[in-house]
């Protein structure tokens, strides 16, 4: 059986090492990267505290040894469902089974300025301009004697309170108490302003009562402005404009209010639902198709359990991974349809950090809350033993050891490119 | 006295160093980059054997406690000598002492296909580009079927038998043989072709005779294709011309054939000595001038011991700033002019490695020369010792442990940028 997956994040990297020197498959991994991003830690990236490649996996290495896992640096251009075939920038592919993995990428919900001015997070690539534009900010206030202007290049707007939100307000704070006043001793930092906003009334609403109101308690201590209830209604790079008719100037704003759901080409748009996501049944099946299945946060499947559609989380991505690849497994023996599994999802948990010792975790079953440096402990344990690679997780480790005690993240490196990108004809 | 050093090189970092904290004396470090690099390991950022941050360190951690030295990221537009002041792309600075580090970058010797198409390597985002290169290019090889593209894919060639282009060919052989077969095992590597072109007889040709011959028989042993006496008249981006007339395609060219000294605006041109540098007298001042001095690999200086000029090397540029430093200490508290010292290098030896166990080192007085895995003990050992900072320090060595045990480097990841690097006006 030929299995082409598209996307190498949580759930389509899952579903190739579970089919991984199986018998009877034959998979082609392709993605847009030639590694595997650990999404959870961007935030760690952008904030100089982790090397991106502490968080990359490169994939060829995944399969070194693979007999039946072949991968492909490319991007899909569009599927023909007809002909079970799909066309990408390079090479065409045919399959049996061809299963969407392509995750969510950030939505600006149509608003172009906002598109063209603020810094999306949803790739290490776009954490580490993150990372450069804010050193580059402080670097360029040195030479500026407008106070206007100043002001305006010492604000930094967070839109968005989940949990990318609340980690990146969370880490620039402590950048600002600890790192920045050393690192640019002529800037007053007392003018620094780092700015949550959100729409809801609470930061992390898809948290317990307990996690959001400790998380909002956590970022005021560390000095970040809250603002919930407010919406954001245009960026035009100078200015913030709120939907209550005032303004905030900043400079550089990162965007982490909402994302959307990265459909290919070819497939049919009415089973496009809520997030831009498209419809599946409980087996990842996309309806009306009997062999392109999706999963991960490109997915939209209602459950009993979760009857408005489940979260898009790096658990549900992995835990659909593991029935779709079971369920391949059936139908490869071609076993009986009944047999096959249909999916519910297991919730162990959902967890966010805010700075030094401080974190808020939610266990559904036994309900229990964590707050503070315990949650943290566990937040960091998990997300340790979460990253692929021996190496990468000693490194994390270390950074994150260096960090604590020195209160320090010395990883304040502008590596920009330069223009060159020609590849030969041909190539 | 203000003193304003353009360049955080070998030379000017340790310039500023000197004159950290001392009375007297207000420096401001202008540089590029928000980091000083450490040359020597480019060419294991280039093959993925270090991250980039490894051998950086950001300028602004070293002088966080300074009370007298400023640091500026700018790029130099002008030195105005008659008023004593610089213009840079962002501020103008006043000087009473001028100190140009500004170092050398990659000699193309005007040829502007050359320089279009090759890629050198004399600063870590360069480094970076090259490795994103190369493992693009395999990625590519994938998808190609005609037989002569992907012959000029698997080529790459290196112009330059200098430490750097020994160094660069020879981690390249050991990812050929070690590596590149397990990451793409679709590709057939026995067609992959390492060649280094050297216009003189021999590799390392300012070496020891020992060690040229030592370093072209550890080259061939790893494969590389070591072809001297070859001198390159141009190159296309398809295919490498010859000035014997013959043609080696290749869709890769590393060019570390020839550097030239940065020579800033506004200097007097008569001054431009041999390699495009800046002729001072033996206090590193410029003739004609009373108070710009030139150091490291822009000045052009004779010595006794050195009647056509010093090597441009790091420890000529490190022993200059040491010198100025105490020459400026003098001046600055009105000694005799007599007292000031003149310069003359202590070469404590020269080194390069090929490869695991492979290295080949050269020290002057007493006259000795080792090779082998000794040869590369000291090598590892020394190069650990020069790296700034404890926690780069521990991530180089633990780099190196993990890849030696390993026969792996396991940076293979393309971070390329997209396209943002717009600030907002006024900043």
């Amino acid at each position: 059986m030929k299995v082409v997956i598209i996307g190498a994040g949580f759930g389509g990297l899952r579903l190739a090492r579970k089919l991984n020197n199986k018998p009877g498959f034959e998979v082609m991994l392709i993605d847009r990267f030639n590694y595997h991003q650990f999404q959870p830690l961007f935030y760690q990236v952008a904030t100089a505290g982790l090397d991106a490649s502490n968080i990359s996996f490169p994939l060829r290495k995944v399969f070194q040894k693979s007999k039946n896992v072949r991968i492909r640096l490319c991007n899909l251009e569009e599927i023909l469902p007809t002909e079970n075939k799909i066309i990408t920038d390079k090479e065409e592919f045919n399959y049996d089974v061809l299963v969407l993995a392509t995750g969510a990428d950030t939505n600006f919900f149509g608003n172009k300025e906002l598109a063209a001015h603020s810094f999306p997070m949803k790739s290490t690539v776009e954490a580490l301009q993150i990372r450069h534009r804010l050193l580059q900010l402080f670097e360029n206030a040195h030479s500026n004697d407008n106070e206007e202007t100043l002001q305006r290049l010492m604000n930094i707007v967070i839109v968005g309170g989940g949990p990318t939100g609340v980690e990146i307000s969370g880490a620039l704070a402590e950048m600002k108490k600890y790192i920045l006043p050393k690192d640019y001793p002529e800037l007053d930092f007392s003018k620094m302003n780092i700015y949550l906003l959100e729409g809801a009334d609470k930061t992390l609403a898809a948290m317990s009562e307990k996690s959001s109101m400790q998380s909002e308690k956590y970022l005021k201590k560390l000095g970040v402005e809250v603002l919930t209830n407010t919406m954001v209604k245009d960026y035009d790079g100078q200015n913030v404009a709120l939907q209550s008719g005032k303004y905030i100037p900043a400079a550089t704003v990162i965007w982490a209010a909402g994302i959307k759901g990265n459909i290919p080409n070819g497939i049919d748009k009415s089973l496009i639902a809520k997030g831009n996501r498209l419809k599946t049944d409980r087996h990842c099946l996309l309806h009306g198709y009997n062999n392109i299945y999706a999963i991960g946060d490109l997915a939209y499947m209602e459950t009993p359990d979760f009857q408005n559609g489940l979260p898009q989380l790096a658990p549900v991505a992995m835990q659909q991974a593991a029935l779709l690849a079971d369920n391949l497994k059936l139908i490869e023996r071609k076993s009986n349809p009944s047999k096959q599994i249909e999916f519910e999802y297991r919730d162990k948990g959902s967890m966010a950090t805010v700075g030094r010792n401080l974190a808020v975790v939610d266990i559904p079953k036994p309900k229990l809350h964590f707050g503070g440096f315990f949650a943290w402990l566990i937040w960091m344990g998990l997300h340790l033993m979460l990253i692929l690679g021996v190496k990468n997780r000693l490194f994390v480790f270390l950074n994150w050891v260096y960090n604590y005690i020195t209160y320090d993240q010395n990883l304040r490196l502008i590596f920009k490119e330069f223009n060159r990108d020609d590849m030969p004809k041909g190539a």
